[in-house]
């Protein structure tokens, strides 16, 4: 089913007018026409289900289904290094696409690259693409960088990815925060920082990983293995993806 | 440290000659002269730690020390559509390093790209380069086409990933296949024969994925599970990379 993203879905209106460049691609290259049906985010939450009432340069929708969709529980906050060029855009796509709730760059020091403003907008803009297309009712948000300190002061459950540590384990806790650093590696000054504020060291493969491979793998390795802590993560799911569990 | 990969590692030579574009890459690029440290792999399990003897056009290198490395345990053979483009590409090299150890081009009812020989011969430059990267001994396989049925009938334990399925549940088996269909999913036809098979279906995330980011999500899940059953996981990983399990 095709996606709309809207940035304002009105509270209970019955039926929906759709301009501009959402309205064009829905027409021009996905071809939709009247009678067919769509589904429409806000990337806070809201999802609708639709029907094309009338498709010409602009679209009306008439409103089948409403829904609420929580936030995915456990929130896993990922602060990774800053992957450079087109890996940084593929990266964002993967962790959206896996759950994952945020990603902030994490200011490393053996890092070497950092996003300015202009990339940071460009990865929120991939956050919502990648939202269309795996009918992500939250968007994934993107943060201002932050330091390995700032990212370990920010309480919770901190998790660091380290090659050398032990397996990882699950604690059931809402809130987690995972730590990719560069591909350097953290530096002694920053482990003991961590290390001080409470974190946790954890390896998720056996392999020396890039930083986008590494955020990816230990994401969905840390979601999966949370999952059974959380009742309400199926019902986080999007309406019309039941589980068997 | 750089890693130098050779098609052939001589049995018990002291000082190995390194040619053509191995050795220009490692002089001209990396800028690696007398002194230095390099890794020399096989890529299938035999691995040299050398310190650089002379390097001008070739190079000649002086072994330090002499590793067999074994394969990883569990293996997880992964039988996955075929992404279109760059996202094979990208698939292989972080399915890599993420430890899986082949990849089989998966042939179904609603996939729509059918990977040439050409294609093939370039994944598996992919793998070679990759492993490199990554300190990986044995490179990931790339194996000829099979189709589900194919895949299924191989024998030992087979995973289908499957969004509706309950989350996965670790087997012990020291070899394990998993099955990813194409953005269009699994036909009710190529369910039901994996099913008589004796296949298993687990669902690996709370999203619909691309066939890249669902093989990586998954295999990363996989390992994971199963490392807890197999204490030979760590032993497997490169000399010099330990565990504080």
């Amino acid at each position: 089913m095709h996606t709309i993203f809207l940035s304002e879905i009105p509270e209970s209106a019955s039926t929906i007018r759709v301009e501009g460049e959402e309205a064009r691609h829905a027409t021009r290259v996905k071809r939709l026409a009247e009678g067919d049906r769509v589904r429409v985010l806000d990337a806070r939450g809201k999802m609708l289900i639709c029907t094309i009432a009338a498709a010409s340069r602009s679209l009306e929708l008439r409103v089948e289904e409403r829904h609420v969709v929580p936030r995915l529980v456990p929130a896993l906050h990922l602060f990774a290094a800053t992957p450079k060029g087109p890996r940084l855009d593929k990266m964002i796509d993967q962790l959206s696409q896996i759950g994952v709730a945020s990603w902030t760059p994490l200011v490393t020091d053996l890092g070497v690259v950092d996003p300015g403003e202009h990339k940071l907008e460009r990865t929120h803009r991939i956050a919502i693409e990648s939202a269309k297309q795996c009918a992500r009712a939250w968007t994934l948000d993107i943060q201002p960088a932050a330091s390995v300190v700032e990212a370990c002061r920010a309480g919770g459950d901190t998790i660091i990815a380290d090659a050398d540590a032990p397996a990882y384990q699950s604690t059931g806790h809402p809130e987690l925060r995972l730590l990719i650093g560069p591909e350097g590696g953290f530096t002694t000054r920053e482990r003991e920082a961590a290390r001080a504020a409470g974190a946790r060291f954890a390896s998720f493969g056996p392999h020396i990983m890039r930083i986008e491979t590494a955020a990816v793998a230990a994401a969905a390795i840390i979601l999966n293995a949370e999952r059974p802590h959380h009742p309400a993560y199926a019902s986080a799911l999007d309406p019309g993806h039941t589980e068997g569990d």
